[in-house]
């Protein structure tokens, strides 16, 4: 029988370890960093993957990537080595697409070339909103203009971000992410965006809702204490912060958001979770 | 003696002319509109900036223009017909000069190419803030990715704005204005940015000073109705807006900054001013 110290510990992390169902995993600056090529696997992160798999939790990722389809961005990853496939994979674009069709609004498109394929299925013509993602070189002047101008010329102007994120870690240095240029839209044309991707609490939902999971179950590791850590936590979920990718150390005194745990990496978070799993 | 009706009217639109000592004009949108080339004058308001001088008011054009130096853009607006020159203009670049020497700061400047000579006489190595203007087709990605990394990686991040506009009207379009920007890079960098310009009170009181003259007893045009208008009226000016630049007809239903008179264009307000002062 456990002792009232340890249940009281099983709140907290690592101890929280025991009573999970499931871990949800962000990938760039968990998994990998992004850069030149396909990037570079996180020491250790590739046999922490296969750990977790191995394990009796349950396994989804969840990232607001945005430069390619989920097929070519999976493949990437497979070609760093991970063990993980397309269906385990929870990007914002297939999201954006479902949310199109229920609402029928037709795109203007400020994203990455790569990503242009999954939306081969809409229709963009006389667009009535404008999707922002992660464009990177595509974020030029001319381009901002024109996703500006189709929304200040529509009576209700509608701006879907895909993430909300500052910025990202590549290997050749910090990059401004899709959520800098959301805001410079919103400034412009004086409105709010809707966020599809992390830390939409919709978005958290799907991967909880295809593991079967509440969210107590459930933990969420990243490198973004915003919107993986606190966007998970706001769910009802744990949220672990890893100190690779765009981890900062002022991240641990955050004014409003408190990781439930912080560790180096995720080889170090998974070996905790699992020696609290094996006691 | 004035009846207490015609007193009443002083205070308003136009009545309060009668009064004015000095007028202060915005010059994109108001005199011009900038475009290919010099871009065009706008109907009327050469005759209209003869007028004023003509007059026994005091005249002084202030902007928030950073594509080129002052006297660049004084001889542009001497080529389209103009009286005016280079005393006369009040941009932000020799403010924010100022204000870089008084305070020992060293710029990374983001700025359009034009304005750069402005920032000969000022030390750019070791930067530790960033300058925004607007820098058009000079906000590539690259180029505010550099921006944002002088800035993450300060201390003390400081970031001054040029201006704080959403966008203004070229010959072809609307094109978006240094304040989109400027968002941007606050919300990536998690800070406030200083801006000089309009509508910073310390730089409207520059021109009223150089007038010698009280706010009450001036009066400011612009098309701008946040930044014109709203900025002049939080300084104790009026503020009159012309439905000409980057008017839009929403802004005479505006929540929270209301004009003290809406006129079709700078002649327009000229020959109300003028006629006033004749009665």
């Amino acid at each position: 029988m456990r002792s009232g110290l340890s249940a009281m510990a099983d709140t907290g992390w690592p101890g929280c370890a025991r009573s999970l169902k499931g871990v949800i995993l962000d990938l760039c600056g968990v998994l990998y960093d992004s850069g030149e090529g396909d990037g570079v696997a996180i020491r250790g992160s590739i046999e922490a993957v296969r750990r977790l798999k191995e394990s009796d939790l349950q396994l989804r990722f969840c990232t607001n990537e945005t430069q390619a389809t989920r097929e070519k961005f999976v493949a990437k990853l497979q070609r760093l080595g991970f063990d993980i496939c397309v269906s385990e994979v929870f990007p914002p674009a297939p999201a954006a697409v479902a949310v199109l069709k229920e609402r029928g609004l037709r795109p203007h498109l400020l994203v990455h070339d790569g990503l242009l394929p999954e939306f081969d299925s809409v229709d963009k013509t006389s667009p009535n909103c404008v999707i922002v993602g992660d464009a990177a070189e595509n974020f030029s002047y001319q381009n901002l203009n024109e996703a500006f101008r189709v929304l200040i010329g529509l009576e209700k102007p509608v701006l879907f971000s895909l993430g909300q994120g500052r910025y990202y870690k590549e290997t050749d240095g910090l990059k401004l992410d899709v959520g800098v240029y959301m805001k410079a839209l919103e400034y412009a044309c004086d409105l709010k965006a809707e966020v599809i991707g992390k830390p939409s609490p919709t978005f958290f939902q799907t991967v909880l809702n295809d593991m079967g999971l509440q969210p107590h179950e459930a933990l969420m590791i990243g490198d973004d204490l915003l919107n993986d850590v606190g966007g998970a936590q706001h769910c009802g979920m744990r949220g672990v912060q890893v100190r690779t990718g765009k981890y900062r150390p002022s991240d641990e005194k955050h004014p409003t958001v408190t990781a439930d745990g912080t560790v180096d990496d995720l080889a170090q978070a998974v070996e905790l979770i699992l020696n609290q799993r094996r006691n």
